[in-house]
């Protein structure tokens, strides 16, 4: 990457110039979800990564058959375009990595890694779970700190009236509780959730399945532009490419990743939101279903997901945030954490000031909460699922907790995992 | 009770007269579901259990306190009046008790019986499993065999238009599929599901909380005669009795143990339907929900359920004949069994009619009823819970599949539980 000069970088705090170049040439490189090529960044790193494509020197064919598109790769004026529509690109080794929200990605990704057959089709459905090589971000809010607590809520585009209004009542239910809302910019119970979120002042996250520059549909303009101001929109594709029909797919594994736990709230039998529920379900997230008139064909995917056991009834916001598992006391704290809706300054300092108020209430845990704490090793970092035995809990359980250790400040995140702050 | 004579007694076949007037007696002498007085008769037969009452020769308080009320016991004119009526009392000692839809109550009886106190309250709420004493019943066709094959619908007097079409349409597809429908006589779901299941030239059956020969409420007389031409109107309570409260607690039982499996079709969130769901489970039959909108007050009680994962969620005709297991093929002979809707002699020549043409069946046996009849011991009576341990299966299983055998031919009710057919 000698080639590469640090112009058109825009300001990520402490990382390489040289990695974010990388990161961003590989985004572009291929299209999401490339397991090949998550397995070569994984392998050798993004800058040695980027050497290889360019040289040719891969062994995956469909690594070498990106051959064409690598040449026509252009990272300074992606980054360029980026910075001009007030995009930054976040990067797994940045600070604002959301890498609690992601954990569940490295942990299928790796799985899925081991069964991967070089040369062979993957899934044509898009549901390879592995991490995003990056993230192109647009807005004012720390995306580590919007994915600590938050809920998804997805559906049908052609909702029913029904399907919209109680989509709206959950945005704005779980806005009030200090819940961010995750979805993606579509009609029907995207739009209903991200604008009552917004009604209740709060948080709301889009995830694109194009550049994050454009509203799709552009008809939401506003609800993106509000998104913007209030939250974030988020995308694995860099600025100026289009929402194909396969980057919706990939899109959805997201959202599922993104959210501590999702709701489906209307769904056809064959509704694209059932797609973003299997992620969820892969991630071991909670998965949530409303239910709604049996006569309603927008309600039978969510009856389907209930008949067959595979996630929680809801009926309204207590029962999410009961499914998901409560922060308890510590959502007003979160709340002033993430200080909304003012712009944010780096997450790492108000980390370190929600961590000044909160660390004398280790006593008030939850005992789950506690249980986990007590669980981590003094000094080491360590993985959910360690953790998980070391605590004899489910990974689940831990999971639904590390969000509150970590926004009283008495964890933080690693890079494959977290480990305890030094008190 | 040599003071009784056959005078005024109705046709019941074989049955000692002096063991029907015995139980006219006893039904009218305490109200429905009184355990103590179950207890006597179990203990040494019901023409010694009215003897012992009329003498005062009690031990519990209870039985005592009935002395004033059993002063004024008259069967006779209970069973005249009832014969004017066309109603027949129908008595476990006869061929149309419905041993098999009663044996769960047997069985949850016992166990009440065990931690029963003499003197001390029962239950307030009508929540006791035990079986009825005798059954008043006017109708046209034999309750053992209407209740081999049977769903409760059951759900809200106030339901919405929504609700009363759902039950209708339950109703109506499940007679299509030649199960009876069982439900109260009241507004809302249970006249819903009885009107599909009359629209479908199908076989219902009203458990009613007062005497059988007044339709409750007097609206429905229609309903009500419609079921007596089309099925059935059964109760506890003698003619003249008024539909009390408690009774409709207490008759809410038999709806779950004349019911193959019990759906819950609209309920707020105290709704009576729920009291009928209590004892769906404690029977051990299969309870089922429909979901509705999550903005109905009318569907609180169903989501409750669901949320508890206390039932299964259904949205249709399939899912209950799929939670209930169906008796496959051998519908069809069902039907012709119970050779409805003329109006039926004895159901003892009708299971023999479908024996001599079923019996080659065997081999066209589901698994699961094979191995249930596989399990059965040559000779001996065995119940269905000694049954569910000899084949490994669970009671719920062995429940479901004891139908499809019984008219098939090839097994037979006994007092406790059954046996083969001699082939």
């Amino acid at each position: 990457m000698g080639g590469l000069t640090r112009a058109g970088a825009p300001d990520v705090g402490i990382v390489d110039d040289e990695v974010v170049l990388a990161r961003a040439f590989l985004s572009r490189a291929a299209e999401p979800a490339c397991i090949p090529l998550w397995g070569l960044v994984r392998a050798c790193g993004p800058v040695e990564a980027v050497r290889r494509l360019r040289a040719g020197d891969v062994e995956d064919p469909l690594l070498q058959g990106l051959s064409r598109r690598v040449d026509a790769v252009d990272p300074h004026a992606d980054l360029d375009a980026a910075a001009r529509h007030g995009v930054r690109l976040v990067v797994p080794e940045s600070d604002e990595w959301p890498h609690f929200a992601l954990s569940a990605l490295e942990r299928t990704g790796e799985a899925r890694l081991e069964t991967f057959e070089h040369g062979k089709r993957t899934h044509a459905d898009g549901g390879e779970d592995i991490p995003p090589l990056a993230l192109w971000v647009r807005g004012s809010l720390d995306i580590s700190v919007l994915s600590v607590r938050s809920v998804g809520i997805v559906g049908a585009r052609s909702a029913t009236a029904y399907g919209q209004r109680v989509a709206t009542d959950l945005g704005y239910g779980l806005a009030l509780r200090d819940f961010t809302v995750v979805s993606g910019g579509a009609y029907g119970i995207d739009v209903g959730a991200h604008r009552g979120a917004l009604a209740a002042a709060g948080v709301t996250v889009i995830v694109s399945a194009g550049g994050v520059e454009r509203p799709y549909p552009p008809s939401h303009r506003n609800l993106f532009a509000q998104a913007v101001e209030r939250g974030a929109i988020v995308s694995e594709s860099p600025v100026g490419c289009a929402p194909r029909r396969g980057r919706f797919l990939t899109r959805n594994r997201l959202i599922a990743a993104f959210a501590t736990g999702t709701v489906i709230v209307e769904a056809s039998a064959r509704s694209g939101a059932l797609n973003t529920a299997g992620h969820a379900e892969r991630l071991e997230r909670p998965l949530m279903a409303l239910p709604g008139p049996v006569t309603s064909a927008l309600s039978v995917g969510c009856h389907d997901l209930l008949k067959a056991h595979r996630c929680e009834l809801v009926t309204g916001v207590d029962d999410v945030v009961e499914t998901i598992g409560s922060a308890g006391d510590l959502s007003a704290a979160l709340a002033q954490a993430a200080d909304r809706p003012a712009a944010p300054p780096a997450a790492g300092r108000h980390r370190t000031a929600a961590a000044a108020e909160l660390r004398g209430r280790l006593d008030e845990l939850e005992s789950l909460a506690r249980a986990v704490y007590d669980g981590m090793p003094a000094q080491r970092e360590i993985t959910p699922e360690e953790l998980a035995t070391s605590c004899a809990l489910s990974v689940l359980d831990v999971i639904r907790n590390l969000p509150t250790l970590e926004v009283a400040g008495l964890i933080e995140p690693t890079r494959d995992g977290f480990r305890r702050r030094p008190q």
